[in-house]
């Protein structure tokens, strides 16, 4: 099975696909656009997508093409991000001068930069890109921080492991696809859906959840592009598929300008 | 005055703090952590941080500093995004065989890259830093995507304006400082509250609002760290330091678990 990401192989991306789908293939791609491309176009069967960050935030570009493109959430996958220091083979770290990554994971090792202070932190593009760079010049006096499954992809070497400094760093990912599937243990839910900005508009939305009793997980508000004073809210609440949850999805429909459901699916 | 910003001079964030303060002087830091140290220490009197991208979304890690440090909104400024190909004096569009930007900005340049089929994006960790390497080492195949600004910074040459793909990429900054100060004119309000998860929560919270007719602006939730279950919520609303919006406040204190008023500004 063919699964697009964003990013390079042996990124986060990767790690999730291959543990909600052991032995998938992934297919890199350099933008998000093209991960849904390959969807609509059939080079691809499905795409794992992150999509929250517990640390970081939203990943508000994978949202909007979530609601732009004609594609469905089948799984939620939680993934606990562990950042480990990798460099060529036969590089220690005493020879280490400088540690390769993106700027998000730098940031989130900045301990391990404190208890060593002859190591420079060097901003780079990509956390796996930076394992490739590192291995691919034979770097001695460098390092990347990157997941684990970076090392295996380039040949790097492992030197040391858990270098985040909050423990409570987790990636929650999106498998998706085209087709339209839900799960008989499906319990939870993602919707999109668009208010005009009139004062309580998003009270009366909420009470159709509210008055059934149901849970709310996550909500945002985000500008419509081009409508000023028009907002999209992006929901999650924790029902599946069940009389409750229609009967709600209905009930805002009377309320909302247009709903979409982007996703019924197990919570991760 | 000295205003901390994160990242590089020539940085949007530098284009926004001249436009907020003209005349300023800008204490560039590495990360967004240490913009706040240094109010703190009062090693800068103000900050100016990016908060929320038209088309990115919302800055998560700036909510979460504005929530756990001592300081308060005073301004908010929205800049228009305007991406600028630069190069060495001298250098010109058939010259350049590679473009250098932050991965942002160059996604955000798309149809550029597709017109000119012989010009490959090469992602760099920042947009004005894209610009600094590219003049200080003298590249003569390559440009750099960026700020204006960022051409008066380092002596590039501004080749092409407005690359951007989507003319609404609008960036919503705030200037913050110690002071706890109030605009005579002031009509937004950011708070922070957190809600037990529990059903109706936040539909309770929110009807403070609707019941005097307030209008929000935005509303995100956010996981709180270590505490599953529990979410803190980022809400703006249209009024400033009336009775009104006092009534409101003092009724949320009795629903929610706690209050932060992030600050009471003029919308921007």
């Amino acid at each position: 099975m063919k699964i697009a990401i964003q990013g390079e192989r042996g990124s986060f991306s990767h790690e999730a696909a291959l543990r909600m789908l052991p032995g998938c293939s992934v297919v890199p791609c350099g933008r998000s656009a093209e991960v849904f491309d390959r969807l609509a176009k059939n080079t691809a069967q499905a795409a794992v997508i992150p999509i929250e960050n517990s640390l970081a935030g939203p990943v508000s570009e994978h949202f909007d093409l979530l609601l732009a493109q004609d594609v469905f959430v089948q799984r939620e996958f939680r993934l606990r991000i562990n950042h480990n220091l990798i460099a060529a083979p036969g590089v220690q770290l005493k020879h280490i001068r400088r540690v390769l990554s993106h700027p998000v994971a730098l940031d989130q090792c900045r301990d391990f930069f404190r208890r060593h202070k002859n190591i420079h932190p060097e901003p780079f593009y990509d956390t796996a890109g930076s394992v490739k760079h590192v291995i691919e010049n034979d770097l001695h006096d460098a390092a990347a921080i990157a997941p684990r499954q970076a090392a295996a992809e380039y040949g790097g070497r492992i030197i040391q492991r858990s270098l985040e400094d909050d423990p409570r760093n987790f990636t929650r990912f999106f498998l998706v696809s085209r087709k339209r599937q839900i799960n008989k243990r499906a319990n939870k839910t993602s919707i999109a859906f668009s208010l005009k900005n009139v004062p309580g508009a998003l009270f009366k939305s909420l009470s159709v959840f509210a008055l059934r009793d149901i849970s709310l997980s996550k909500i945002e508000s985000r500008p419509v592009r081009g409508r000023p004073w028009e907002y999209v809210f992006y929901v999650d609440f924790l029902r599946g598929n069940d009389l409750a949850a229609k009967n709600a999805l209905r009930h805002l429909g009377e309320i909302a300008e247009w709903v979409k459901v982007l996703g019924i699916y197990s919570a991760g």
